[in-house]
């Protein structure tokens, strides 16, 4: 079982968790989440924030309450995440990285800032990417919903993580249902053709093509099959073509 | 004002949006949140999604419902987005690009996957990272977070964004608050001295360091100001003695 403690001004805002598959996960018994509100740790009280050193706008978190409110929590040894946009990007390794831990405690800022000497309380600094929210509460909820998913046993048989965007490093091919044409626009023959070989194929070769027209630099670090290098080949050429 | 309109299965989903500065936001008629539940436009009850042509895994979101929802909204020349892991990355820029819009209509989609005709309808396909959700909702409340705090007077006069990491093109410099002393981990000097130009000197060169030494990614796509060339010169050349 997973356990994870989050330290924040807000817990009522965490209630996405409590749905979709984290709330299955947490029902199943696969994961475990306490809110810890460190005002309730604050040397005064409600004392969670005071004005920079040096000035400047804004208030700053302290660092009592989120060094007070981490040392309550009984933990072996954790991974210690603080939200930050100048952190380490959060990407799908990262979730797999994160997803082999026991126990994770998120600290969520404020949009203001924090006092620095809160770093030295972390073990990660996480950045969900190059732009600002308002606090660590969203980014936080995105890293947990990234993480949990990949646990053993969460999303069940019927789906799995494996046909996800990134794990096997390229986008995902299109896919359609019902109905066949829709507003006149169809579903391509080959789907409908029962030929699973062909349908693989064509698969294949749709994710391949989303991939080096919309994230070349997704190929880059990717492992292909021979196939899979043969059709980026042949697709490669037929573009370059085309814009000749 | 902005006028958002957001699809969704799981509207109740949405509970973050409501404190912080998106409820202010809210509350003082900067911003009018309306919620869809595309569920509700099912041509038969409850079939919003069906099995993949083609074979595999999972149901994908049917085009019916997501269509007839979007007719449903009065909006004039919205951008309507869509948020998928093959989109174009969100970030501070794409935020600011977003916050001068009057209409935005956020289609979630199902970490399972959904009809490819869908995205006929939309203007923007936005991916908040290389990771996969279990769904749009986390990705598309982000998205709304950082657009929204942009939006003239959401953040009021004592704090501003113009200090933000990204808006000035550098990571933030440290910042520190009450006690001087925190279990032995004291405050820099220079921001005790009241010297407000050496302050500015200290910060910018902390900026600069700190985004050189994490993002230098980030320097290449940023006008910086002669002063700040001069000061990058001299970090350039310690770290590189340094590492001699």
């Amino acid at each position: 079982m997973m356990k994870i403690d989050i330290l924040t001004l807000f817990p009522e805002m965490f209630a996405p968790l409590e749905h979709s598959i984290l709330g299955k996960a947490k029902d199943k018994g696969l994961l475990e989440i306490t809110y810890h509100n460190f005002r309730e740790q604050a040397e005064n009280a409600r004392h969670v924030d005071d004005e920079p050193y040096g000035g400047g706008q804004g208030m700053l978190l302290r660092a009592q309450p989120i060094f007070a409110a981490v040392e309550q929590i009984a933990a072996v040894k954790p991974r210690i995440i603080l939200l930050d946009p100048a952190g380490r990007s959060f990407d799908q390794a990262y979730a797999e990285e994160l997803s082999r831990e026991d126990e994770l405690i998120f600290i969520c800022g404020h949009y203001e800032g924090y006092d620095e000497r809160i770093k030295s309380l972390v073990t990660d600094e996480i950045s969900l990417g190059d732009f600002v929210l308002t606090g660590g509460e969203l980014a936080a909820m995105a890293v947990i919903d990234a993480t949990v998913r990949l646990l053993p046993d969460v999303l069940g048989k019927r789906v799995s993580h494996q046909d996800d965007s990134f794990s096997s490093g390229l986008l995902e091919y299109p896919q359609y249902t019902r109905p066949y044409d829709f507003q006149g626009q169809r579903v391509p023959d080959v789907l409908l053709s029962g030929h699973h070989e062909k349908i693989r194929l064509w698969r294949l070769e749709q994710s391949l093509r989303k991939t080096y027209e919309r994230r070349p630099d997704l190929l880059e670090n990717c492992q292909l099959s021979d196939e899979a290098e043969e059709l980026l080949k042949k697709i490669k050429n037929e573009l370059d073509r085309r814009s000749d």
